[in-house]
């Protein structure tokens, strides 16, 4: 296969430690030999073997960052919410919400209702949005199934679309997600069912890494260790939705399990803190749901800075929380809303996104990685972070192939 | 001229007193005759002169609005305030950023010695992010130049704007801006010099309305007096960028000169309400700097409704305060963070914002307005402010031609 160099550019490597914010290389050359980058640097020390024959890209001057990544996505789901929020704006209560139908349970219901095909088509607008903003690889959650039947249905949605869109998707499954009606007052015996239905789930190839939400109004930290158990059986990964509306130590439990994330974390404690410092487990912020619920708890930035833990962002793309599809909306959130630093906030979508996955090819610009990479109409890597309601994506590559 | 039908369409015409919210018609046609609506109502009703011999355009179900309307912008500017953003992001006080360059200064100085062409190719990017919202009239101030001819620039390149992408620009002189560096200390004699430039920018065609920054840190009561008689003398309609820092009382005076808009308002008062009331003054909310500057308070919308002045909602796309070009996005922010009901928010971005103009041929889907309007991809106009980050336009129409 031919080499191919993207050249004039300015490359925003990502790479910890580089000694260059951003890990930013002026006058930039990447060398991608299939779908891998073969070799990252300046212009003037690019290797000979790149010189000729391969085909070249110049992007004029353009700016280079790794593929961003949407680490924490409920893409998957059927019906709509935007009625239930126009009712909530006119004045109507919870009870009147629930009354007229709405809230998870009508999500759950329109899920199991819809077919796997008009499911795709849902997602695939959502998925669509993202990718304008340069999204490589998402990660997507089930949990608006909640049977085994219609879990499946959503995670191979899930899988289609990645094969679909050509971007990257790694599966959760998110049983532990709510607690269906039919087992309205049984959730132990429903985490038995959840618990259940992971191997099957997983034997058909379709669980890359298991979720859950510990929370007052979701599962119990002693509910979340049996799920968490069932996983570790599998020798598959967990992440938790943790410490969102109150702090449950949800994040000690599966830093004592290495989760990959913990993910809101609004009211995450230092001993918390500590614990995912320990673990390398990656603090998941959704500034969405936070912006979207108008919470005024903002996550204990300084504490995780602190600790050293690093910091992802993602959308929580979900109907009922935080309908939003722009993952460079969120680096703005993120910056706004939390104070992250623009560097911090592009950090979080591409390096620290790809370690809450567990993926350590991707989320940097550097040899052997795999050739993700978006092309931005900016100067600078902080203009990412600052504007608002627009993307400069010039062109997304993926794995070596511009799309 | 061949007459045109777009039909199969759920119209939201946004009619004010329509028996159904936002105006809504199923199963609805709009004909066209040139670049005006001729007829819109229930396909069954279509008179037979539309039935045969004119364009048909199926939309197959989906949902058509007005176009949308920016009704205050700050589009044109020279210069990146992103490293400012950043600088603050990382600690760096207010007068780091001041000795590093930063602020409203550093925009006009970059906006005075960038060239025309160099101003036009950096606005009209910014342009093609709103008309992705579907936008079909923006307006424009001017107020970065701050000198007759830098001002002149500018108005210029808005009304070039116009001509290159098709859409309707309305320019509004806004020289009582800022104080420009020049005069520091010398409010009044920079005044003297706004008061003097306008009739020459209006007489070269390149003014439609005034505003004007009346503000403890901007301009007084009495400040913006003089420009509002300038205005008058020429006949030009003023508006006014009012109570957003505190409450000046700039919104009586405005009203006096039965100014078309006042603009932020977080700090109306009931006696400014009143009076706007009176004068048939548009409110125009600007969410987008409410939250890029964390503001908490919020404007008094009880207060607006309660005495049924109108709202529009608008992105003040500014490098300062709001780098935001999603005029959707504000519509989330209108309802997520001011509370309005998605009716309210698109009435704010079609009906409204065209009062808040003067135009009283748009904003609105009836005989005899501007044949402007968007084809969206969703069922039911409340899923337009309650999804963020996304565009689900599918086509814009302007003056009857698709684009
Ligand atoms: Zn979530
Ligand atoms: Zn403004």
């Amino acid at each position: 296969m031919t080499a191919q160099v993207w050249c004039n550019a300015r490359v925003a490597t990502m790479l910890p430690g580089a000694p260059a914010p951003y890990g930013l290389i002026d006058q930039a050359c990447i060398a991608v030999e299939g779908g891998t980058i073969a070799w990252v640097g300046p212009h003037a020390e690019l290797p000979e073997a790149w010189r000729r024959g391969a085909i070249e890209h110049d992007v004029g001057g353009a700016l280079i960052t790794p593929g961003l990544i949407d680490c924490h996505t409920h893409l998957v789901w059927g019906g709509d919410r935007a009625r239930e929020f126009e009712l909530r704006l006119q004045g109507a209560s919870y009870e009147d919400i629930a009354r007229a139908g709405g809230g998870i349970v009508s999500t759950v219901k329109a899920t199991r209702e819809a077919s796997e095909d008009e499911l795709l088509a849902q997602a695939r607008r959502r998925l669509r949005a993202l990718m304008q903003d340069g999204v490589t690889t998402v990660e997507i959650k089930s949990g608006y199934g909640l049977s085994e039947e219609a879990e499946a249905k959503c995670l191979r949605v899930a899988r289609r679309l990645g094969q679909a869109e050509g971007v990257s998707v790694r599966t959760t499954f998110l049983g532990a997600h709510a607690l269906p009606p039919e087992y309205a007052g049984h959730s132990d015996a429903y985490i038995d069912e959840v618990v259940r239905m992971l191997p099957a789930l997983h034997g058909a190839g379709l669980v890359d890494a298991v979720d859950a939400f510990c929370e007052r109004i979701g599962f119990s930290v002693e509910q979340t260790r049996r799920v968490f158990d069932a996983a570790k059986a599998l020798g598959l990964p967990v992440k938790l939705h943790a410490e969102q509306l109150s702090d449950s130590a949800g994040t000690q439990l599966a830093a004592s399990y290495r989760a990959l994330s913990c993910d809101h974390l609004e009211w995450l404690s230092e001993d918390g803190a500590r614990a995912m410092a320990r673990s390398g487990t990656v603090a998941v912020l959704l500034p969405g749901a936070f912006y979207f619920l108008r919470d005024t708890r903002v996550p204990p930035i300084e504490l995780l800075r602190r600790h050293g833990v690093p910091m992802a962002v993602s959308t929580d793309c979900n109907p009922g929380t935080s309908p939003c599809t722009s993952l460079l909306l969120m680096l703005n959130m993120a910056c706004t809303l939390f104070r992250l630093t623009p560097e911090e906030a592009l950090a979080g979508a591409t390096r620290h996104a790809a370690q809450a996955l567990g993926l350590d090819d991707r989320g940097v610009l550097s040899t052997g990685r795999c050739a993700d990479f978006v092309v931005w109409d900016v100067k600078h890597p902080a203009e990412l972070s600052y504007a608002f309601g627009a993307s400069p994506r010039l062109a997304t590559v993926v794995e070596g192939q511009v799309r």
